[in-house]
């Protein structure tokens, strides 16, 4: 009967588009992993001890036409304001072209973060232009490829400097002039360290009584002060001296470097990146050549590949937490890529003309802003400045203020009778003129004659931003191209699956993702008057509602901007509380082997000491000694950081006994939410004697990796620790903020949110249950190949497996480094590799793919693992073949081929598209060679005329 | 002085953004050409007789962030209601996905047409499902990929069924319950090919008095009824029985094929396109096998590649007017490609359940809402429908539809006293309980007992969408990477030039193509109350009136959704002026032999006799047999049809009197506007005897081919043509209408107003000058290796050139074709082939490709030169060579290599990138191959299994 309705639900976005296997294709999955139906696998899986007894409700899930104008309407409630507060955040113009292909395509915001070189050459080059940008604009000869706000870029620069300084010192000097949120951020991260923090006027500044200084350029009310003194007498006494500088400021302004500037961080936010109520944008870290191996965060290098031909990669990684754990030079793990390509591509899009026009521009406009104000009898300060100004207004600051907010304007409140007014790109005359009302002035922005409010001492003379790349025909046409030809050198999972193991890469859905662009999330300050961001409350209450009833926690913050800020900022949580209960001594962190290298690295943050506790022969936490460090520590346990189900894959079965005794001895339990997704629905941190839990929302829930962030790693906490969680000057109360804005990166929270709304809690559940099937199948199907290195109940994993390469090492000479590498022929990025176990990879196939795409995964494993048969059994020369050469370009094929195996096995092993091939653009790049010749900048236009010969 | 302001202005978009060449470049070409500047250029290039006494002016151009702001005011005075008028336009969901990665995607909308099927396997595969789709649907056997819209669709059904009826009536039957703009273009078709159209009940039809029968399916005013009967006794009597029909309602109803019917046609619109007041939407059109040879529009066919792998390619284009002229099946030249492969995907996205699902609930909710207002005592008509109703509420309709209107809901008025309500898949339970409230009834939207309106003999039995393409894995994961894939196998403009000879090519800017996903302009309805479309209004006056400065003519009309429904509708226009003169006896058309093919076409649809005008050998007009042939056809000379500057590329001198002769003689002057690029703000065709002209804005004003549709062609005619340009049903007024909806596809045309809005007058000129050099700076390059067939004075060309490659074939046995198959080797796009003169190219850069793009176009064109000599001089093989195999793909690299050239000259010749190569995913595709063996919908599974074999 036509009409009889049939049971086909076309708008179950959880279950016909988020979820990969088709209900057809579980069942042939759960017959190959030997399981009856999907709960008889949960049930083999998930120990009954820790699962979860009320399912998650979240009401009936919405489909992604009611989520679109569910959006819609929250959107409106928050108020697009002219914001001029400035203090960090400017209005900026993203150019349209640079919206729609790169914040808006999938081929950008899905890729991974560029650990694989051969198949992220895109990206890598564009996060070398934001290199070569900053090193440029700051006169400094390193740069970093992003840090996740300019706040924390602020205390990664004070910890640098106390690395790197020779001065016996132990405070450090804070200009009284840095934006509020640099200087809390600092205190916060100095507390733990014992790092003293001295906030001053640099006039009275003692160098001789710091290991470092940074002062803010121009500062927070607009001064415009040439450092250079100040930093000579840090030199004198082997202080180290960091500037915050503002980028675009700095194409008019005498450069960090000109002063003596060790070290420069900064936002480049307003380089056409929304506000976004307080991100994600990029902050940026230069530093001076010698100080580089001391720098944190990631840095894209030159390297060559296989056949000498120049080749991008990330550089110098021994310094960061995954490989030195508390040793690393900071637990910053994801960075703020997509918004570092975004700023990188707005300084190709305007070249050094445009930017400097466009800061004259700014520029003259407050000074007519100044003129008009001046005119009409108001005091501005200061005299000299690039564009803020302050006025002050005596008891009418409150009038003043609602005066503006009634004209759409948001200014600043500085002090109790100051108003503060920053202007930027995206200032209109008729702005200007709205100001002036404001101040009860009435005339037109007429043309004043020009005049400029900087001396000429303090005039950049230098010239930046030389490189070719900024000189490119920038109309539109070839920079869209631009554009696409750095994207379709990357492969990204708008391709292919990225199988991480520990970084799930789930579908980001285009229903989630469109939020992100509309102007009621993006043009937001994250300090506009709270009664503007009403929309942004209604969303952050209800997802942290939804949050805590997915972890068993009692509160949320959404301060941390990553997850390993949300370690620290639990980790911090926790030590308030001990404080709190007069326990302050306790400094002594249990963390398993088997961990990820941000869990020491972020204990190391708290000024925690780190007792490693080893791991059974199952790949369990050893119990016995668990127990036995627990008890020697007991007078100083604060707690213990695990990650649950196991970075081993597996739900460990006395998880409970873990948390149960490190209560006992006083501790607190930190669950690491890295593998959140094996459990959402399931079961929840928070009843199997979790204090603290991280959720990584760009894992678990949806956010795009970007290519290497942004992120959001929010904290659950019980009840007990919820008074301890960080506050933030804007919003007063609570302890020391961890980042510049209160909710962290909240533009990217729709995204998180749609999808909870989307999925509704049986969609949630759902998710979980096929991931964990996914993860089986594929163990499964790779049986008899390759060993499964741990597992758990029933010989199931959890959402995620082992595979153990490193016997391949001993029969053929082949790396698990091979391995992954030769995955690229085969169409794929590389599972997580030699983490936690070396020589090993870590599969996590994710919910969102199907089986066709896992059976072309396994396709392609298990012909690998023929191919090191081949070695094994002497069919192929131990050097000559094609795991030692992968991944194989174009090129390869063009020229002789001399290989005891055929152009066809080379590019068309199993797995591998026929017509669809994603073809790398460079052979194997060489690591040893990029540390050892490190160039982090775009090479001189000689290298190209001689490559191009 | 850092603070100086620089001369740069950022923010420019004409001249950094939108023009390639920047002012640097400009000066090096203007140096190869031998021109001392651009203004130099522009006089020794057009006459100054044509030449344009005043400057546009349509004062400051607005920059980016300006035009954002704008457009949103304007959208703002849009009123997205909830649509329930039907008449053939529904309310649909966009699934996200689709949006996102097609609408949205500049690897989709800037493709050109497919002609290059090697370069075009992605939207080729696309198109051939929504033929599959449509041919499932209908139940009929070959499916077209596009019309213009269903009233066009009738129109053309209607002409069909005249060519292929064996039956000598001069009628036609159009059933009374077609939607009346149907009615309404069908009218305006026959009128002048002398058919009559009989509008009545299909009761009342004799058979035997007519070639052929259309009926609407559901009827417009909602009946179901079978059509079989009358459909078997117009085949007793030869006649052709056309059905229009809804293809959602054919997921449920018995479909045209089973009741025999030997055409379809429809609307795709509710197949995921928005409204979009109006248009762009795909139609279709389905028939059986037997006449498949007689229909119109783009069929795309399966044939080989010249290694036997199955490739797509548009089949039957010898009935096409590029090909036939006058004799072509229709002057069909644009399709809907962009929307038709988005209707397609959105029937991919949900496969025959979820198609039938979505129908399904439109009934039952349709049944809710008609069992609400019977209850209430309503008499709702008729009894068997499928989505739609009316209701007789007497004198109150007027009351009735604005008690609606204040619910939100747009009704539909149906005659004096009913009200008529459709439903959709967007329509809610809210809306239903709104629509009750404007009909007095409150009531909650309960469950009422599952019910359905259509009999049993009525409903559908057989299957559809079997092909395994519907019933893929649609997770948004896999769907996302289909369209990827799709894209990556396309070369379109987001990756290389297409320096296609009369199909401009131009940027299609992210700023410009923004507007058009916004709701306020997608979600209104074509025949909504005016004051609902103050937007629209503002924009369609303000871009009429810029393009009346522009042209120099008084009035536009924006009803034509394509250029040759452009000529079509200037035709009907002067034939109308005509006949009120009391001349309308004139039927002579005079064209030059260069025309482009549709003008003949067009010429023929309005029963005029095309009489072809000479070239000289200098390629302009010979202007003596022009002359004799005016004279000649004195008394019947109803106009001539001119392309200016000429197909040639070309500013013929003596235009003016061209344009005077036929005025002496009393025809009217048709300037097609094709070349309008060449004259934008240097010369108006009004100014030199235009009395009509059409204007592609999707060539000239940027809107983007979309894969080959849509487009825009609207008119420009003098003040004494403007009383007899096209009305339309649903205004009022003016002439039968050649389009389905009043303005043609509005929602395109922000794309064009935003590009004049962005430009200025200025910078629009500019725009037109640099294309003149760009074209002359290649002509230039390419002396010496290449013979540039025309040019006019000065030896300069206009916009394009045309490249003699007819030397070739004697001397080396090359033809056009190995040319234009090489340069997609050389990552590039053909020229347009063959037109006008066989056995040529013509190139036409435009303004927006840089110089380096014209560079490595010029290299490759030159590099190609010297393989032709290679084979001239005896150096290689005639048969053997890469112009031979060309293109080349990756597959040729991997197999064995027998050539007497290498890998690297067959992959890698100049201009082509080598990172970024674009790899054509198929060798040169077999096109007698395809005609023969026609396939026209997706081939069956088992050549897919063979295939993999």
């Amino acid at each position: 009967m036509a009409f009889e309705p049939t049971d086909y639900l076309p708008y179950d976005f959880a279950n016909r588009r988020h979820i990969g296997p088709s209900p057809e294709e579980m069942q042939e999955m759960l017959q190959v992993v030997g399981a009856g139906d999907l709960d008889d696998l949960i049930d083999q899986t998930v120990p009954k001890s820790i699962r979860q007894e009320v399912p998650l409700n979240f009401g009936k899930p919405k489909s992604e036409r009611e989520l679109m104008h569910f959006m819609r309407l929250t959107a409106s409630k928050n108020k697009v304001m002219v914001n001029m507060i400035g203090q960090g955040y400017y209005g900026t113009v993203t150019p349209p072209a640079i919206q729609r292909n790169i914040l808006e395509n999938p081929a950008w915001y899905t890729a991974y973060t560029p650990y694989q070189p051969e198949i992220s050459q895109g990206r890598l080059e564009a996060l070398l232009n934001f290199q070569t940008m900053i090193s440029d604009l700051t006169g400094l000869e390193v740069a970093n490829a992003s840090l996740l706000d300019e706040a924390t870029a602020c205390a990664e620069a004070m910890t640098m400097a106390q690395r790197v300084s020779k001065s016996k010192a132990k405070a450090f000097f804070v200009d009284r002039d840095c934006h509020p949120q640099n200087i809390a951020v600092i205190q916060t991260r100095a507390e733990p360290l014992g790092i003293e923090v001295i906030v001053g006027n640099p006039d009275k500044m003692e160098a001789s009584e710091v290991f470092g200084a940074i002062f803010q350029y121009p500062g927070t009310y607009g001064h415009v002060r040439d450092f250079t003194d100040y930093i000579a007498a840090l030199h004198e006494h082997k202080a180290i001296a960091v500037m915050s500088a503002d980028p675009l400021a700095l194409t008019l302004l005498k450069e960090p470097g000109e002063m003596g500037a060790d070290i420069a961080v900064g936002s480049t936010q307003r380089f056409g990146v929304p506000m976004g109520y307080g991100g994600p944008h990029a902050a940026y870290m230069a530093c001076k050549d010698a100080y580089k191996r001391s720098m944190p965060g990631r840095i894209i290098g030159v390297s060559i590949d296989a056949h000498g031909n120049r080749a991008y990669r990330l550089s110098l990684q021994t310094r960061e937490q995954h490989i030195r754990r508390e040793k690393a030079m900071s637990n910053v793990c994801t960075a703020q890529a997509l918004l570092a390509v975004m700023a990188s591509m707005y300084a190709v899009f305007h070249g050094p003309k445009g930017l400097k026009a466009i800061a004259q521009r700014i520029h003259r406009k407050t000074v007519r802003l100044a003129k008009g104000l001046e005119e009409a009898g108001f005091k501005v300060d200061p005299q000299v400045f690039f564009d803020t100004i302050t006025v002050d207004v005596g008891p009418l600051q409150a009038a003043v203020l609602k005066s503006a907010v009634d004209e759409g304007i948001n200014l600043r409140r500085v002090g109790e009778s100051r108003v503060g007014i920053s202007l930027d790109e995206a200032t209109r005359p008729k702005n200007i003129e709205a100001v002036w009302r404001a101040f009860g002035i009435t005339r037109a922005d007429e043309d004043f004659t020009p005049e400029y409010r900087v001396p000429e001492n303090m005039h950049r003379t230098s010239a930046y931003l030389t490189h070719p790349i900024f000189h490119m025909n920038r109309a539109e046409t070839e920079m869209m191209r631009y554009m696409r030809r750095l994207a379709d050198r990357d492969l990204a999972l708008d391709r292919a699956m990225i199988p991480l193991g520990s970084c799930t890469m789930k579908l980001n859905s285009a229903a989630e993702m469109m939020p992100v662009s509309w102007r009621e999330f993006s043009r937001l300050h994250p300090y506009c008057p709270v009664d503007q961001a009403e929309g942004y409350k209604v969303m952050i209450d209800d997802l942290s509602a939804k949050l805590c009833e997915i972890t068993g926690y009692d509160a949320i913050s959404m301060q941390p901007n990553s997850g390993a800020q949300g370690e620290y900022a639990g980790l911090l949580t926790i030590a308030a509380y001990h404080r709190a209960q007069g326990e302050g001594h306790r400094n002594v962190c249990l963390i398993p082997m088997s961990a990820h290298g941000t869990n020491p690295a972020s204990a190391q943050m708290v000024g925690w000491k780190v007792v490693p506790v080893k791991s059974a022969e199952t790949g369990d936490i050893d119990l016995a000694d668990f127990r036995a460090k627990a008890e020697q520590y007991a007078e100083t346990l604060a707690g213990t950081m695990i990650t649950y189900p196991s970075t081993h894959g597996v739900f460990e079965e006395h998880v409970k006994e873990i948390t149960a005794i490190t209560h006992e001895h006083g501790g607190q339990v930190y669950i690491d939410g890295a593998n959140m997704n094996a459990m959402v629905g399931l079961a929840r941190p928070g009843d199997i004697g979790g204090d603290v839990s991280h959720l990584n929302l760009h894992k678990t829930f949806c956010i795009p990796h970007g290519g290497g962030g942004p992120g959001m790693g929010p904290i659950g906490v019980k009840a007990h620790l919820a008074p301890y969680l960080p506050g933030h000057p804007s919003t007063g109360g609570g302890e020391g903020p961890v980042s510049a804005a209160p909710f962290g990166s909240p533009s990217i929270l729709p995204i998180s949110w749609a999808y909870t709304l989307l999925m509704g809690g049986e969609g949630l559940t759902q998710a979980t249950r096929v991931a964990i099937l996914n993860a089986n199948y594929i163990a499964k199907r790779l049986e008899g190949a390759y060993e499964v290195l741990y597992r758990g109940r029933n010989d199931r994993v959890a959402h995620e497996c082992i595979i153990d390469t490193r016997p391949f090492e001993e029969s053929a000479g082949v790396t698990v480094d091979d391995i992954a590498k030769r995955l690229i022929d085969n169409g794929f990025h590389a599972p997580t590799m030699s983490f936690p176990v070396p020589g090993t990879l870590m599969v996590e196939p994710t919910e969102s793919e199907t089986k066709a795409e896992l059976d072309r995964f396994c396709d392609a494993m298990l012909a690998i693992r023929e191919e090191i048969r081949d070695i094994e059994e002497g069919r192929i020369d131990a050097a000559n073949n094609p795991l030692k050469h992968a991944p194989h370009t174009v090129e390869d094929l063009v020229g002789e081929w001399d290989r005891p195996y055929s152009r066809e096995q080379a590019c068309f092993p199993a797995g591998a598209f026929r017509v669809d091939k994603y073809w790398p653009p460079v052979n194997r790049v060489d690591n040893v060679y990029g540390d050892r010749n490190l160039v982090c900048t775009c090479p001189p236009m000689e290298e190209y005329a001689e490559a191009a010969e």
